[in-house]
């Protein structure tokens, strides 16, 4: 079974960066289905065609992505039209569901919109939760051809939802599963020398084939463990066996597993422990708090957030003794743990987290350059400061000093 | 001229996404080439061998990127000597070079890497500075094929080196300019109904091509305009007449160009006029304060930012009035007003802005449906305030209320 993606827009010829592809075959590596091929071709009917015309030639499923949009770039559905020669069939019962759409943000559909509403003729509507524009599962000469929008918002969820369990039914293929362990602030070269002999002890056991992986990301590293085989329990087996090998490698070097982020883990152990959290921030900005409220739930825990850019506002909010600012600067673990202290007592919460810092690309000095931030955490314990030096633009220091931060939170609860 | 790029490499159809066929892209679009496809394929020598059999057939310009390294699945000099029917000539040259670069740091050259000191007959070696892999340039039927390292830091430098100055000599191109329109807050459909007749008007004019687009991402869509000729002054004018029928026909929908974020443009009107910002975020949780502080030089404008996420902190920290929480409660367009005029009182800002809502999942009632939002913005002329419905997952809801918040200020900044 060849599986290819054709990607349609000249925006990913251009500037913009394709990650629908990766997105897609990382689900489509859920079912052990691996993509062949991908083919990405301009807003151009004849390269469009071609390379439809190619793909089927070459491949039992296909999948699409973009030109379902309404405007006149949008030529998926004529394409495919042409290339498999089936006529394009309005559908009374999506039009009404983009009339609604347009309707719940108190808008007109403009007429452009209708064309969205027809489907190759014999195709399955995809429902399209996030959008106007329904995907389509269309059987072709033993093939399938599937056309998914190309925002990820909108086609992303149309693979979990929809594309996934249809395919696990057309397409049996051997059972796959999947672990992937998420590390902070060790290199890539680090983890992969320390995970080696785990991966050298099961590429292979008893037939289940296990395939190792290592991706790095800023400053974070995945461990991605995938075991394919025909036996659903041995498979479960060799993935728990593995990940305690890895976890009494890596430790507590190991934030969580599959969706767990920084934030989410954090937020299970304040909800867990009845413990809340306040934030003061400087040169992050608010980057912290906006991780930390983007998970559902986190109004519970989550109590204040100042961001106190001026030193002015640092004293009044947080109670920072204008002494320390003047004897060691707003950059500066004392500054820090001020900061963590003032906003733990100013929210009337469990804890207490502090950043402050040079995110650049101008005010820094000779003793602290662009990239030095300090971090505070403070609890009924006491309080822990922290300094790091970090390198990058203006939103990677932000981006990084905000991840440490939320770590450092995540190693005191762990301590606490 | 039709130019495509290959990428080989099995992680690209797995979990690596391909940033560099449009960083390669950018560059071309420089000398005013565009990109017609781009295929990717895994290390498999017949998927390797086709793609290039495909590509060199369409094409007068084939790079390829990746499968130069010195590992058993680096298959691009094997199959592109067998593709092409030309053999691989050991270069003492090259491998003198390898050795050098092993030996500075102080490594000996493993015997695998011996095979990259190999071109194809007749090729032009493409210096590496930051690798062990060469490029080649190859001649072959009219056509040019350039084979170039996988790694970013090594082929990016290349084109810019060595790749751009031979293509600017061989294939002299016509003159390129782009403009990028930003629109906040329309559908896409909208603004493509709006603009046809300026696209219609102008596909072509005094031998200058107009190549129109629209992209729509979140809220944002960008209105693309690319003209193409051999004069430069003409497609300067160009652009500028077309840059001014866009802008008569959209007027402030348009909030910026090219590289301009509502964050940017917010930035320069606040540091121009000498005024300052403070924010009351809610249910956005810090996203606001973090994108307005992405800006380089932000804190001269940007006082202070609470989040104030419980009815206590917004009494405590805004002063908003316990009568107005319990009469409309927190989300409520009087809410947003006392905490946008507080926010602004509190940091003595020039300006206050405000963001209260439901971001869900949970929270939602009848009358207050999660996606409900209250924005506020104060200034010496009153405060002004707006609802909102905005549907989407948590996250989104917050990505929509953000954007909404920073539109509705440059819309008063605009205004005052």
């Amino acid at each position: 079974m060849r599986v290819e993606i054709v990607c349609f827009g000249s925006e990913l010829l251009l500037d913009k960066v394709n990650t629908n592809s990766v997105a897609i075959a990382e689900k489509l590596a859920q079912l052990g289905i691996a993509v062949s091929q991908v083919v990405t071709v301009g807003d151009h009917t004849q390269d469009i065609e071609r390379a439809l015309r190619e793909s089927l030639g070459r491949s039992s499923v296909v999948l699409t992505c973009g030109g379902l949009g309404p405007t006149f770039d949008d030529l998926t559905r004529l394409c495919v039209s042409k290339v498999i020669r089936r006529n394009l069939v309005y559908s009374k019962s999506i039009h009404k569901k983009i009339l609604r759409r347009f309707k719940s943000v108190r808008l007109p559909m403009p007429a452009e919109n209708k064309i969205q509403a027809y489907l190759i003729s014999g195709a399955k509507e995809v429902d399209n939760a996030f959008g106007t524009a329904p995907g389509q599962i269309i059987h072709w000469k033993g093939k399938s051809l599937i056309l998914l929008p190309g925002p990820a918002r909108e086609c992303i969820p149309m693979m979990d939802r929809t594309i996934l369990p249809y395919l696990k039914v057309k397409y049996p293929v051997a059972v796959s599963k999947r672990l992937i362990l998420h590390v902070y602030g060790y290199p890539e070269s680090k983890i992969d020398e320390m995970i080696m002999p785990v991966v050298r002890r099961n590429w292979d056991r008893d037939g289940v084939k296990v395939i190792f992986g290592i991706l790095a990301h800023r400053s974070i590293v995945d461990v991605k463990v995938t075991a394919q085989g025909n036996a659903t329990d041995r498979i479960r087996k060799t993935i728990f066996q593995i990940k305690s090998e890895l976890m009494e490698t890596l430790g507590d070097w190991v934030y969580g597993e599959n969706d767990d982020t920084l934030e989410s883990v954090i937020g299970k152990m304040l909800s867990t422990s009845q413990q809340t959290l306040a934030l003061a921030e400087s040169c992050t900005g608010g980057r912290v708090s906006n991780k930390l409220t983007d998970i559902p739930g986190s109004s519970v825990y989550f109590k204040e957030g100042v961001i106190t850019y001026s030193n002015e506002s640092k004293i009044k909010l947080l109670g920072v003794k204008k002494k320390t600012l003047q004897k060691y600067g707003a950059v500066s673990e004392n500054c820090a743990s001020e900061m963590a202290r003032g906003v733990k007592d100013l929210a009337k919460a469990d804890w207490g987290v502090s950043v402050t810092g040079i995110a650049g690309p101008l005010g820094g000095t000779r003793e602290k350059p662009v990239g030095t931030v300090c971090f505070g955490v403070c609890s009924k314990r006491g309080v822990q400061t922290e300094v790091k030096n970090f390198f990058g633009t203006r939103t990677e220091i932000k981006e990084k000093s905000a991840l440490f931060a939320l770590n450092l939170l995540r190693l005191e609860l762990i301590r606490q």
